[in-house]
């Protein structure tokens, strides 16, 4: 098949992946009264005096939005607000097909981190979540940050999506490797927006002790080298810097030096960065029974058939055509489905945690070409979505009773 | 019917009139890769490429945004965004029944006017127009005066809808009535949004002399009596204030007085104001076959029964209970429509006339009882549509061939 030519034709043929439908038929003056004037007041009335039942008489409680500033799209970069447009529908696609939420996309003209904050607090009335996508960092820390009170789930899927099906991953091949996960040896190389919230997921911050489980030695890269409170323009940032906060979490010996110098007995690789900087020879300086995770799209850290020459024990990659595809597509669904079911007032850190291990739990013939369940599964999703709703309402509603 | 219970159970149980949809079924790994990653990379580069792509290989080209601040949401007033929910969703089942529109809510939490036009320039790059909906005047009139060279088309409904269906009902009336419209002594009571729009089409404001045949002789009044120039508290208004511009184009003769003064020898009375407020001994001295319009909701400004008994010959309300239902829904799909189809920058004057005199001219069995189509009927928003397309390619298109 060729991939590109029959996408575009595809899309051609469809002016859109999705539509809006009318739930209602207007057959006659009654219909008309019922879904518009004059009993529509009514329905008004009755949110004005009770302003919950918004959620269930309109389509809040089970409505999304997915928005994007369009400036990290893909490996594609920025490419803007309406060249974006057509991943968002891809997402509201996966959203109601495998999880039956009803997500629009918002795509905005603008990159400004006071302007983003500002419209999505201003648009969320229609909405019981919102999926943020596609936002470069670091402005997705800080508008995701500001909005974590807001009352509904905030979540950077770039950010927490791929951390938490990298934990699933990890921890289904750790089994497999025989090797505790909490013991084992990591290198992440990328500190970008996935980066930093793989290392955060795996290093517990901000989790209480009892429900996270601390990878113990972390070392993050970036294409300057090991991430260290010695290097020079680590020293020059601020401590609010991501990259100074990441030099609180990891690299603990505070070693420096390259890819190839914390390679070195490593048990994981996991690659958010480029295609093709991981060599053969760093694979072969790795522990015994490596797990390799490349993510870089479209081409992987390291070439899977290359990988496993030189000694690689699993190899897991972005993409469809090789076994273990690590996607994202594997989570959000689950998790928005959790938390509008539990109508959560944010994602919380244990949800994050539930999702990974519910995810992790669904694989069925574990084994070192599937360690996670193919995206066509769907049985995963309600799998995640209620370990996830079962989290917040331990976490919150119980203590409400 | 018990429409107020009804329509509250109704809403229970829809949880919300609109759904998305989507267009795509996920059955293999190859429907996977067309419609997300890797294959939807293809159709971003396209829009990066041929920027106009976008309304072709997205939703964009057949979807609006209604956008409201829940300022002025039917009779109930300032009820915020909320509870103007159900009203938005009623219209976007409209639009997608009527006129096969996707139509998407967005309800604001701010109303604040610079705020407003800000969010709704930032949406913009997944809709192909606007609907403004239930915004009180007078942030309604700049907020849509400021939006209209963003480059699609932005409309408010409350006055436009309004000033296009009422035209078309005072046509139709004229001719029953044996009257010229242009001849016609029209008093307006009520000087908001919907009064304002109304005056203006009425008086060809902004139109080509050779589209728009002016009413020659129309009042207005407020709450104060008859707007004029000589009036204390409206001479103390600045220059561009709607209220000081309506002295401009109405009253030519400078009168004072009260909606009783008004109203002596007029042909027709519009009422966009309150209920119970035009008194039979006022109907009795308009002129003969006098044409009322009384469009508060719920209660007309006279009873019709009333306007009858005192010699109105043609009555007309906001209400499906009456004959004669002046209904802004017989308006917005159709104009959308001719508009979305057209690809038009922006709903122009000439597209505004050419939409009622299509509505007036859909009627079958003109008669007193019987001035507009009911909602019900559908045909007239193909009329609609096909003259406001052809109005608008008219204008521009025919200039640029």
């Amino acid at each position: 098949m060729n991939i590109k030519k029959n996408s575009i034709a595809l899309h051609h043929q469809l002016n859109g992946k999705i539509e809006i439908k009318s739930k209602c038929q207007i057959r006659s003056q009654d219909d008309l009264s019922l879904i518009y004037t004059p009993g529509v007041a009514e329905v008004c009335r009755e949110i004005i005096a009770f302003p919950e039942k918004v959620y269930d008489l309109t389509i809040k409680k089970n409505t999304i939005a997915i928005i994007t500033d369009g400036s990290a799209v893909l490996g594609l970069g920025n490419i803007g607000p309406q060249a974006a447009l057509p991943v968002m529908e891809g997402k509201a696609v996966l959203f109601k097909e495998y999880a039956d939420i009803n997500a629009f996309p918002i795509c905005l003209n603008t990159q400004n981190t006071h302007e983003i904050i500002a419209i999505i607090k201003n648009i969320m009335p229609v909405f019981a979540g919102i999926n943020l996508e596609d936002i470069a960092a670091p402005r997705c820390f800080e508008i995701e940050q500001s909005l974590q009170e807001i009352g509904i789930p905030v979540f950077h899927d770039d950010q927490h999506g791929t951390a938490i099906v990298l934990l699933a991953a990890l921890k289904n091949a750790a089994i497999l490797a025989g090797k505790n996960l909490k013991d084992l040896k990591v290198v992440i190389n990328g500190a970008g927006a996935a980066g930093i919230a793989i290392a955060e997921l795996l290093r517990c911050v901000n989790y209480d002790a009892d429900v996270c489980e601390s990878i113990k030695e972390l070392i993050i890269c970036d294409s300057r080298g090991i991430v260290s409170s010695s290097r020079e323009d680590i020293k020059l940032l601020t401590d609010n810097h991501p990259k100074k906060k990441l030099t609180k979490i990891s690299n603990q010996k505070n070693i420096t030096g390259s890819l190839a110098d914390a390679i070195v007995g490593a048990d994981v690789f996991i690659g958010v960065s480029k295609g093709n900087l991981l060599t053969e020879p760093m694979v072969r300086s790795m522990a015994s029974k490596s797990i390799i995770f490349a993510l870089a799209n479209p081409d992987p850290e390291i070439d899977p058939i290359l990988a496993k020459k030189a000694g690689a024990f699993i190899i897991g990659t972005g993409r469809s055509d090789f076994a273990n595809q690590i996607n994202n597509a594997l989570v959000f669904p689950g998790i928005f489905r959790g938390a509008l079911d539990a109508r959560a007032l944010k994602i919380t850190n244990r949800m994050k945690w539930a999702a990974a291990h519910a995810l992790a739990d669904s694989v069925k013939g574990l084994h070192v070409d599937h360690i996670l369940p193919a995206v066509l599964d769907k049985e995963y999703v309600e799998n995640i979505a209620s370990a996830v709703a079962r989290a917040y309402i331990d976490e919150y509603k119980t203590a409400e009773v």
